[in-house]
C-alpha cells in the first residue's frame, strides 16, 4: 500500500477504529464463538469494537493465528488486518541460550544469526513482531531480567542489540517474509530498579541516562529496529509511560525514532496502583499524550481515550499512521496471513544444529585448575546433582519451546562418556545413610565427579529478584561433601545471572558457566567437557565476591582515594573492610583449554587525531597443540575529563582463531570518537589529552600504551 | 568589630593575606620553634605565609590553641585571629552516644542538649568551629558513616539537624563564649555512595536530591548554621568541591546561605586521582570558582590560587569578608583566646549524668519474648560476649573520649545484680575443652545469659564500609551454642550501623539495641536491662533481613504490583523471592517494658484547607503499672501524585510519658505544609486530594483515617 492510500484510509476510520488500532490484546479475546464472553466481556466490548482492535500478543500457533486474522478481516468494517506479536526473546520452539550466555560469545554475528533463525521459526506461526531485543542496561544481578540482557558494558550491549535487529529484521520485512519486525524494550532504566527488585522505583541522573543507558537503543534506532516498548518503571518519580520528555524528547527528537511506541503489559491500568493518576480516564489522556501509541492489554484506551476532550486528532492519526505504516511495511495489507504459507521444509534439523553451536560459543569456562578439564571420553566419570538429568534448561522466557524437547547433560554426557555413573539427583537433606554412602562410594571410585548445579528456570528473569545470589545451602554442602572425598570436582552451571560462587570456588577444580544452554544444552556441554570445543565465552557481567558489592560494574569510577595494590591496608580508601572491590570472576573473563595469551603490543603513533586514527596490533600466541580462540579486549582511561569517568571502558574487541603452536595478529583501529562520553550538556564528544589503553584477555589487563588525542 | 571596619581591614590585606584566610592546616603547621619543618616544609611555606593562614583544625588542648594564637597574633603582619575547628561529633572529653543512636530518641531537644554539652567542654578547649552536625540522607548500611546521620527518614533528620545547631550554637556566639559554630556536612549526597563503598561514585536525580537529601541542610541554613562543608564525592559525575552548580545555584541562591563554604579534608588534592583536573593550579581554580570558600588541608589554595590569572577579585574579597565575618561573629578579634578563660569550674560530673541520661534515651528494645527483660536485680545473671567487658563503646569519632574512662557493660552490671559472673570474652573458637564445658555449666545454671555482641569502633564510621552486615560467624556460633544450653538468653548490641540480625534473631528472646553508648554505656545497659529505666529508643534506620535488601528504606515507592498480604505467592508482583520485602525491624520501631499501646484515634475534620489544619487526636493507654513513654507517630499517604511517592511517610511525632494504668491524650496539627512533596518543577508543595493517615508506634502502623486536601 502506498502512503497516500494509508493516508485516505485513516480519513476513512471512525474515532473509535482509530483508538482501536492502538489497542493490543491476547488471543482469548478472539478464541471464542458467537457471544462475547471472557476478558472481552470484563471489558464490556461490544462485537463492533472487538474487531476495531489493532494487534494481538501472544499467539502459541500458526493455526491459531490464521483463525483469528480470517474471522477479523471478514467481521471488521474496514479489514485492516491485525497485526501479532509475542515474545521471541531467544528462540520460538527451538530454545537457544538466553540473552546473558549469547553475550557471553561477544559476537554481534551470533546474535545476528540467533536472531535470525528465530524468526524463521516465529514467522512460520504467524508472528509479525518480536518483544525483543532487550537493550536495558545491567549492573546488578538481585534483578531476575539481567538473564533477558547483554550485560553490563554499555559498547558491547550496543554491538549485540545491533545484531538481534539485523538478524530479526532482514533487510525488507515486505519481500522477506522469514523476518519480523523487532521491538527493543523497555525504554528506560529498568534495569536499575532500587535494591534489585523487579518494578520496582529507578532514580538516575540525564548524564548516567545517556552515558550507559541510552547507547543500546540508539544502536537499535541506528539498525532501523521498528518499535520500542516503554519501561514499567517509574523514572525519578515519573511513570516512563506517561514520560513526555523521554518519549517525545529524547526517544524521537533527539535520538530520532519514527516507529511505533508501545507499553509494556497492562502498564497504563497500573499507573493507577501507582497513585499517578486518579483514574483509567486520566491513564489514557496521559499516557496518549506522553506519546504512547499502543495500550498492550488494558482498557485504558479502548473504553477511556474516546472520552478524554483534549485529544489531539492530529496526533492520534500520525499514532495510526505510524501503526499502519509498520503493518505495510510487513506486507500485511498485501497479504495478511504472511509467512504461515512459507515453505513448509523441515528446519527443526538445523535450528538444533545451531543452538547447539551458540551453546557453545557461550559457555564460560571460569577455573580449571590443574588442566582438570577437558576430560578425556576415557576416564571413569560420576555426574550429579540437581542439575544432572533436569531438562529444565531452556530458562526464563522459552514458552514455545519444549523442554521435555531439550536434552539434558545427563544425556548429552551419556552419548559421548562411556564410563559414566548418573547419581541421584535429589537434594543432599533427602538422602538416606545408604544413598549416601554409596555416593560417596561412587564419588571416590571416579576420576572425575562432575556436579550440575545452579538454578530453576523460575528463579531468574522477570520478576524473579533475589536478595540472595549464593547457591543453595544443599547445593554448597553438596559441593563440600563430595569435595572431601574427591578433589577432582567440575562444576556446571545452569543458571540466568552472575551468583555469588565465593563459597564454592574453593573446593572445586573445574566450574563451566553453562548458563541455561537452549534445547541442546546436554550436547553442547559434552562436546565441550570433553573438549572437542574449546570453551571460548566471555563474562559480559562480573560475578561478585559478595551480593554486598551490588551494583557492579568493572567500569568503576576514579574516587579520590583509590584502592591499590600498595595502600591494600591503609584504611582512609574507597573500599569494604571484609571483601575485595573487585569481583571474584570479571567482566570480560573466561579460560580456554589452549591457553592462548597475548605476545605482543604495538602502536601506530603517540597522537590520535580526528583525521589520523591509532592502529594498535596485537600478536596472541595459543602455546598448546590445539586450535583456540582468543577474544582480545581493548580497553581505555581518559587521563583528566570533564566529568568523573570510569578507570577502564571497552572500547573494541576481536575473536581470533589461533591454530595450535602459532601466533596470529589482530588489528584496532582508535577514531576520535571511541574516545567521546557525555558530558555535562549530555553532549558525547571526545576530550583533547593525554589516554592510556590496555590489551589482553579480560578487563583486568594491565597498561598496554598511552597516545594523546589532539587537534593536528 | 563592625561591618565596615571588616571591609576596611581587607582594603589592607594583600592577595596572598587574603588567599591565606582560605586556608586550613592542621597544628602541626604551628606547633614548631624556629626553623619550618614537617607539613609547611613539604608545601614549601615561608614563614610569612605560614603566619597568613586563616584557621587551624584538629587541636588536642586548651593550651595548644594558646600557644597557636599567641604565636600566630605576634608573627603575623596583621594579626587577624585563627579560627580553630575540630570533630566535635558527639562529645569532646566525655562522649556522648553516636548520633544514630541519639536520633533513635526521635527528639530535638536530645540532640540540641548534647550539642550545647559538648560545645561546653569544646570550648575549653579553645575549639571554635565544630564540623557537626552530619545532616545525610542514609538508606544503606554498608556505608560506615550511617553512624554519624539521623538515619533514613528526611523530616525526622531535619528536626534533629536543628536541634544540634541551636545546641552549639546558642543564640549570641560573641558573648556565650560556651557555645561554638557549627558546620553542617556533608554538601551533598555523600550518602548516596553506589554499593555503599565510601568516597564512591554518587548517581543521584535533581527530584531525589530535592526531595530527600536538601532537606536537613535546608533545616540547619533556617536554624542560621554558620559554615557548610562540601562532600567528597562526585554527584552525577561532578565533584562536589567543583560543583558550581549545586553551591552557587542550590545552596547559596535557592537555599538561601550566606556563611563558608569549606571543603573535606585535601578534597582538592584530591581532585587529581579523581582525574577532573590536571594539576593543583586547575584544582584551586575551579574549586575557587565553583564557590569553596575554605581548603581544608591541601596546598592547591596556599601554592596555587594566587597564580590563576581569571581569580575574581571581588568573589576573593567576598569569601574572605565571609570568613572574617564568622571570626567577628564569634568575638575573636576581641577576645582571640575566646572560651579558654572561661569559669573553670568542673563540669564533668554533670557531663557524665546527662551522658549516662542520652544514652538511655537512644537505647531500643528489638525483641522481649516472654518478657524476658527487665531482668530482676534479684536474678542470677551471667555475662559473656566479646563486649562484655569491653570499654570498646564509645565509637568513631570519639578521638579526646579516653576509651579508659568508659564504663563496660561489666562494671555497670555489677553495681546493681550482685548474683553476677562475668565470662571469658574470647572468641569461641579459641575456648579450650574445659573452658567450653564450664562455660556451658554457668550458663545453664543462670536465670539469664546476657550476650554482648556487636562491632568494633575501627568497624564503623567513616572508611568502615561492609558488604557483609551479619554478626561475625564466631558470635553467631556463640548465640547458638548458649541458647542450647539456656534459652533465656539476651543479646545487647554494640554497633553503628544497622545490622543484619536474621542469623540470631531466632535464638535468643531479647535484644537491646545499645549502639555505641558513649562514657557511661555500662551504667546506662545496667540500668535499663534491670528495670530502671523504662526503654524507649525507636530505630531511625530499618533494619534489613539480608543486606541483599539494601539500599532500604521504609519509605517504599508505589509499584505497579505491588506485594499485599494477599498476594503473597503470586509471581509478577514487586518482590524478592528468597526475602520477604520488610525489613526485620522496621523504622520507628521499639518496644518498652510498659507496653504502651495506642487506644483511639479521632480527626477534627474531614478536609484539610490551607487556613484549617486538620487536627488528629490520639489517646495512649499504659496498661502496666509502670510508667512508659510512647513515641506516637503519624504518616500519611498521598493517594495521587505528580510524581511516584512513598506509599508511608514520616510527617510527625510526639513523645508521651504515660504513667502506669493510665490514657494520655496527644494532639497532632497536620497543615498544608506537611502534605507538600517536589514535583517535576522541582519546587515543593502540596496537591489537592485525597490522603490517608496512620498513626502508630512505628512504621507499620495500620490505617487510621482520611481526609481530603482542597481550596476552601
Amino acid at each position: 500500500m502506498k502512503k497516500n492510500e494509508l493516508k485516505e484510509l485513516i480519513n476513512e476510520m471512525t474515532l473509535e477504529e482509530k483508538i482501536g488500532q492502538l489497542v493490543q490484546v491476547t488471543p482469548d479475546f478472539f478464541d471464542q464463538e458467537g457471544e462475547i464472553t471472557g476478558p472481552a466481556a470484563e471489558w464490556r466490548l461490544s462485537e463492533e469494537k472487538l474487531f476495531q482492535i489493532g494487534s494481538v500478543l501472544g499467539t502459541h500457533t500458526a493455526e491459531q493465528v490464521y483463525m483469528i486474522q480470517k474471522t477479523y478481516l471478514e467481521k471488521s468494517r474496514l479489514s485492516i488486518p491485525l497485526l501479532f506479536m509475542a515474545d521471541v526473546i531467544h528462540g520460538y520452539e527451538t530454545i537457544f541460550p538466553i540473552p546473558l550466555a549469547l553475550a557471553s560469545s561477544f559476537s554481534a554475528e551470533l546474535t545476528e544469526e540467533v536472531a535470525r533463525l528465530s524468526a524463521l521459526e516465529a514467522t512460520r506461526a504467524g508472528v509479525h513482531v518480536t518483544f525483543s531485543p532487550m537493550a536495558d542496561h545491567v549492573m546488578d544481578s538481585r534483578w531476575g531480567r539481567v538473564l533477558e540482557s547483554n550485560g553490563e558494558d554499555p559498547t558491547l550491549s550496543a554491538e549485540l542489540t545491533k545484531g538481534y535487529v539485523r538478524g530479526y529484521q532482514g533487510t525488507d520485512l515486505a519481500q522477506d517474509t522469514e523476518r519480523l519486525a523487532a521491538c527493543v524494550k523497555h525504554f528506560v532504566g529498568y534495569g536499575a530498579v532500587q535494591g534489585g527488585r523487579d518494578y520496582n522505583h529507578v532514580d538516575l541522573s540525564p548524564i548516567e541516562l545517556h552515558q550507559n543507558y541510552l547507547p543500546a537503543f540508539q544502536a537499535a534506532l541506528d539498525e532501523g529496529v521498528k518499535l520500542v516498548m516503554t519501561s514499567f518503571n517509574p523514572i525519578n518519580g515519573q511513570l516512563m509511560s506517561l514520560n513526555r520528555s523521554l518519549i517525545k524528547e529524547t526517544l524521537r527528537q533527539e535520538m530520532g525514532f519514527d516507529g511505533v511506541v508501545i507499553s509494556d503489559w497492562n502498564a497504563l491500568e497500573e499507573l493507577l496502583a501507582h497513585r499517578v493518576v486518579r483514574d483509567k480516564y486520566q491513564a489514557a489522556a496521559e499516557a496518549f499524550e506522553a506519546g504512547t501509541d499502543i495500550d498492550m492489554m488494558s482498557d485504558c484506551y479502548i473504553n477511556h481515550l474516546a472520552d478524554f476532550s483534549g485529544l489531539d486528532s492530529q496526533a492520534l492519526d500520525e499514532a495510526v499512521y505510524r501503526l499502519l505504516t509498520l503493518k505495510n511495511e510487513l506486507g500485511l495489507f498485501e497479504n495478511p496471513f504472511r509467512g504461515i504459507t512459507a515453505n513448509a521444509a523441515s528446519i527443526e534439523h538445523s535450528l538444533r544444529k545451531a543452538t547447539k553451536e551458540a551453546a557453545m560459543k557461550s559457555f564460560v569456562l571460569l577455573k580449571n585448575e590443574d588442566s582438570i578439564l577437558p576430560v578425556s571420553q576415557k576416564q571413569r566419570l560420576f555426574l550429579l546433582g540437581p542439575k544432572a538429568d533436569s531438562k529444565d534448561i531452556l530458562g526464563a522466557w522459552s514458552w514455545i519451546g519444549k523442554t521435555a524437547n531439550a536434552i539434558s547433560l545427563a544425556e548429552g554426557l551419556s552419548h559421548r562418556v562411556p564410563d559414566l555413573t548418573i547419581g541421584k539427583a535429589a537434594s543432599w537433606a533427602e538422602l538416606s545413610a545408604e544413598e549416601y554412602l554409596s555416593l560417596c562410594e561412587e564419588a571416590r571410585n571416579s576420576e572425575v565427579v562432575v556436579l550440575a548445579l545452579g538454578e530453576s528456570s523460575e528463579e531468574t528473569g522477570e520478576a524473579a529478584s533475589k536478595a540472595i545470589l549464593s547457591l543453595p545451602e544443599s547445593q554448597i554442602e553438596l559441593v563440600k561433601r563430595i569435595s572431601a572425598v574427591n578433589p577432582n570436582l567440575v562444576v556446571v552451571l545452569f543458571n540466568g545471572r552472575p551468583l555469588e560462587l565465593t563459597a564454592i570456588e574453593p573446593y572445586v577444580k573445574g566450574i563451566l558457566e553453562a548458563w541455561f544452554p537452549g534445547s541442546e544444552g546436554g550436547h553442547a556441554i559434552a562436546e565441550t567437557l570433553t573438549g572437542y570445543y574449546d570453551p571460548q565465552g566471555k563474562l559480559p557481567m562480573s560475578f561478585p565476591r559478595a551480593v554486598g558489592q551490588l551494583p557492579f560494574s568493572y567500569q568503576a569510577y576514579s574516587t579520590g582515594r583509590p584502592l591499590t595494590e600498595k595502600n591494600q591496608t591503609e584504611k582512609y580508601v574507597s573500599k569494604y573492610m571484609d571483601v575485595g572491590n573487585d569481583p571474584l570472576y570479571p567482566f570480560g573473563y573466561g579460560l580456554s583449554y589452549s591457553n592462548v595469551c597475548i605476545e605482543a603490543i604495538s602502536q601506530s603513533a603517540e597522537v590520535l587525531t580526528r583525521e589520523k586514527p591509532l592502529t594498535i596490533q596485537a600478536s596472541v600466541k595459543n602455546p598448546s597443540t590445539r586450535e583456540g580462540v582468543a577474544t582480545v579486549q581493548l580497553y581505555i582511561e581518559d587521563m583528566v575529563t570533564e566529568l568523573v569517568r570510569p578507570v577502564r571502558e571497552l572500547k573494541s574487541w576481536q575473536k581470533l582463531n589461533v591454530t595450535g603452536e602459532t601466533t596470529e595478529r589482530c588489528t584496532f583501529t582508535l577514531t576520535a570518537d571511541d574516545l567521546a562520553y557525555v558530558h555535562r550538556d549530555l553532549k558525547r564528544y571526545p576530550d583533547f589529552g593525554q589516554f592510556r589503553f590496555f590489551i589482553g584477555l579480560d578487563s583486568r589487563t594491565t597498561l598496554a600504551g598511552q597516545f594523546e588525542f589532539c587537534e593536528s
